[in-house]
């Protein structure tokens, strides 16, 4: 078993590499998306408006996986499964600085006016790290 | 919604790219692994050795999450739901040409001395293709 701590996991979460979060849908099938993420005391965060699918998923059923792979080769990729909490608080500035790991801006550019964001912090139970 | 036969999704999965599997662990909690992926005739097939997590997953609760991403550009993805039928005819010989697609090797390199390949013919229901 891996841990969140490790060095090759810790730089997996760090450096801008994609996420696929996988939630459950009201029938027990399994809804899966890209998604940014990063690391923050521990904790895998992730960001999103309110009421779109996963974040709605998480609402009824915060077990959330994450897994997160290097893009030239994604057989190095961690799985990280975890209970998720999601906050509106700071998920403005939380978006923003997403924004800035992944496409090197100050401020998110796919805001939409009608939109709530929610972050949700991942705290991680299992961690597998796979690397071939 | 999309379908399996959009030139896109096809292009995604005809293309070396590689995929996220997800399935439902006997807790309800989900597990995901990177695999390698090929379509045929319609259906989206993938490779594993009996006994291993999915697979087992997938002998109990055959609904399937396949979700294949460009490996430039990750927000070009496609996320496949359906039910996997798992078979050992043929898994060998599917196994060594998704080694040709991936790697460029006429046989499968990590075989096991002791393993059993298995190959699961995911047919689509719901295909989401999603291009920023």
């Amino acid at each position: 078993m891996a841990s969140i701590d490790d060095p090759g996991v810790r730089e997996l979460l760090e450096q801008p590499n994609y996420a696929v979060i996988s939630t459950s849908n009201a029938d027990g099938s399994i809804h899966s998306a890209v998604v940014w993420v990063d690391l923050e005391d521990g904790a895998v965060l992730v960001n999103s408006a309110v009421g779109r699918i996963w974040p709605t998923n998480l609402e009824r059923d915060p077990r959330a996986t994450v897994l997160v792979f290097e893009a030239s080769n994604p057989y190095d990729y961690v799985e990280i499964r975890g209970d998720a909490a999601g906050t509106t608080d700071g998920a403005d500035d939380h978006i923003d600085r997403l924004a800035k790991k992944y496409i090197g801006q100050d401020t998110y550019p796919y805001r939409q006016p009608d939109e709530q964001r929610i972050k949700y912090v991942i705290t991680p139970g299992r961690v597998r790290h796979m690397k071939m």
